[in-house]
């Protein structure tokens, strides 16, 4: 067909890139599809530089992905038993707290943070209200550190402080440690910022009666494979971050024979197993350091272009990737868009927070959506929605997932390893499952919801990245 | 357009009804569709004459249907204790046997349930082997009649001896009772016709420790409710029938911390939980009975089309209809189509067979199994086909059942009711979820699968419903 016959007809126009062209055609009376598309890092020349420089050593690169992939996958975390932080995490002092996301200082901390530092304070007897404590924190003796540069990883404001019993997860197959707290349930907790006094009494009673108690049932059990337990939770409405009704219930069909056979009085055994029975999230706090101990199999892989953590602390979105190992990239936390419990609105919500997109680093929240639908009623959307979301992650990911497989896309793994390449030249974000947090310390959960990490942390790395290939070739 | 026109263009031909026509045309080199359509009723004079009947009272059939569609989903059945089935089911002489499906006499009976008649006069100690059961079983001593006849329900077999305990549902709403076995657990068991010691000492073991200890668990709860549960566990991809992994889960996280509080001693307790935790099918003994005592508070009701029972013996299946109160309708039963056990295939098994067929009447198990993509592992097909299933089961039933939704399909609620009228209209079959058991007694289940209806058991009902018009009007 030639030029002119083409213009005779009516025309229909697709088009991509600057909307000036498709809003002077539609002004015209042409039929025009606007597709959504941007340049790959948006146009910018570093950006594209940095792409180019690695598809330059794209054989080095997609073998680092393949070993961190693999890395990943084939982890095999167990549940083996629970002790005191102090005892087992490493580089802790006893004057340390460790706390969620890329390093902060108790001046730059947010809301929730500074509620749970203050909490951790009382907890650990340092100080006995709340106005010593907020003295005490400021005044230089407490060290901070982020739980992810202790093998640790903890949900929302994730303070550990050394006398709390924290669950011991080894990866079988690559020999690291991965360590969590206890979930303390719903409601006013430690997690979300809250340090009133009923907040503290629970927590002693976690480390008084139920660690030790979960520690005598483990004892027996064995150790419980918790790739085994996610991979049934998904295919039971579970995603493993914001939902984990089923992983819940798994884990305690597990627990419960073995607590009966304890030397335990009977009272003990019952309080433990209404406990866990009353908080369908208690297996959140396996899932993520199961999670991280996959990924810290995967750390430190030269040339490897895959994010190994996504964390926040309230204030700050922070990623680590394979090949720059635990170098923090970081910017400015967006707010998380979800649906509020009664009575609180967007104005009342702490930007995103928590260690727990460690969920969605492995492949597993965010991006096995499709596997809980049921979840929508939690964080908003429609079933379709979550669905999509899960389709977008491909896009974005290494490979899918052997261990987990999602029901509703006819068992296709879930996606899983993500590649900073493919989120800059695609533009598209990792979708992340999660808590709202109150803005104020002391207060809790307001709800919960979708949140993208910053563009920022990931062109960042991308540079890094770049950088790293002069020194290394 | 004119005729002339019309016949002037290329033909694109939907054919409907008889496919002569679409063969011939396609011969002729003309683009066909096959359109898949039958007449009402197939086209039988009969019953489209009782379809017509029925459409000239249809006020008073919609006004009965609509009642009879809301006692099946206001209903509460809720678990209320267990008890000895000759204690508590109403009818039960002391020899007497219960049996799954529509009456059936000792000789008529297929492999499995004679197995598990014999296995039942062994238990009960009427004689001491099974040269012995098997003499007796035809001697006329052993009187056998339907569970659904006496409240009550049983997978498979479905036998029931006076001895064996039987869980207790009590409908909260409209004060009528339904009673099952309790779930002995996968592999040779008595439901699927297998009798050896072992089976009877599982069941002696059943009998004598894990119905008194649930007993003493379920007086400390005060009623389990089961309604919440199915409700729940489709948002955890169950559908109640052949897949009850987070039913189970559920009720085991309710009944546990009962448990560890009775006076029991902890080896038992230890016992009970591992015996529960064992079998992901515990929980189809109680969405059984909760199907069975929202259904039985259905019945009766003059003009209603709807179905109130489905059910098999492993020979015949049988339907009961609200209009026509206790009156079976019963044809052969079909052979499932589904997936077997290694070693096993289509040439071992037995017709379909057992109450189980109760959860599909009160739309759950096939009619959801949208909420259970994971089935198709066990039953066969692909996820897609499990949304299919579902949204054709809408065509055929009276409305969506307000306490059970399905996430995905946007929480819609499950097909439930069945309208006979729009079954023979339509010629849509119920579809059904089950198990396969072996064709001989004593060997078990050998897989699971998907099966409908004889058509004929509908088409009789029908009839029978249009002559219950010219009594009534």
């Amino acid at each position: 067909m030639g030029i002119t016959e083409l213009f005779n007809q009516k025309l229909r126009v697709i088009n991509l890139g600057v909307p000036l062209f498709a809003a002077d055609l539609a002004q015209q009376g042409h039929a025009v599809t606007e597709l959504d598309w941007n340049p790959p890092g948006g146009g910018d020349p570093r950006l594209l530089a940095a792409l180019e420089k690695l598809e330059k050593v794209k054989d080095k690169v997609d073998a680092a992905n393949r070993q961190v992939f693999l890395a990943i996958t084939i982890a095999q975390p167990f549940l083996e038993g629970i002790a005191r932080a102090g005892d087992v995490i490493p580089g802790m002092g006893e004057r340390t707290l460790l706390h969620a996301g890329p390093p902060v200082a108790w001046k730059d901390m947010c809301g929730p943070m500074r509620g749970a530092v203050l909490g951790a304070i009382i907890y650990e007897g340092w100080a006995g209200n709340p106005a010593e404590a907020e003295k005490l924190a400021g005044s230089g003796e407490i060290a901070y550190s982020p739980c992810h540069e202790h093998d640790s990883v903890g949900p929302m404001a994730g303070v550990v402080s050394t006398s709390m019993p924290v669950f011991i997860i080894y990866n079988r197959v690559h020999g690291n440690y991965a360590y969590c707290t206890i979930n303390e349930g719903l409601g006013r907790v430690l997690r979300y910022g809250a340090y009133r006094q009923e907040v503290l009494e629970r927590l002693k009673w976690i480390e008084g009666e139920l660690a030790p108690a979960l520690q005598q049932a483990l004892a027996l059990s064995g150790g419980i494979d918790l790739r085994g337990l996610i991979a049934q939770a998904l295919h039971m409405g579970d995603e493993g971050h914001n939902r984990n009704k089923a992983g819940t219930s798994l884990l305690f069909r597990l627990l419960a024979p073995y607590l009966a056979r304890t030397e335990l009085e009977r009272d003990v055994i019952g309080r433990c197993l209404a406990f866990i029975n009353s908080n369908d999230h208690f297996f959140l706090n396996l899932s993520m350091p199961a999670a991280k101990a996959c990924l810290d199999a995967a750390g430190d892989v030269p040339y490897s272009t895959m994010v190994t953590v996504m964390s926040r602390n309230g204030s700050e979105f922070g990623i680590r990737v394979s090949g720059t190992g635990k170098r923090w990239f970081t910017a400015p936390a967006n707010q998380v868009n979800g649906l509020y419990f009664p009575g609180y609105s967007a104005k009342d919500a702490n930007p995103d927070i928590g260690d727990s997109a460690i969920t969605e680093t492995a492949g597993i929240g965010g991006f096995a959506m499709a596997a809980a639908p049921a979840i929508v009623q939690f964080v908003g959307g429609s079933a379709p929605d979550a669905l999509e979301y899960s389709k977008l992650m491909y896009n974005i990911t290494y490979g899918e997932n052997s261990a987990y497989t999602i029901p509703a896309l006819d068992f296709r793994g879930s996606p899983t390893g993500i590649d900073v390449r493919k989120v800059i030249e695609l533009g598209i974000l990792p979708n992340i499952n999660t808590g709202i947090a109150h803005k104020d310390p002391g207060i809790g959960q307001v709800g919960a919801g979708l949140v993208k990490p910053p563009r920022q942390c990931f062109e960042a790395a991308l540079l890094a990245l770049a950088g790293t290939v002069d020194i290394l070739d």
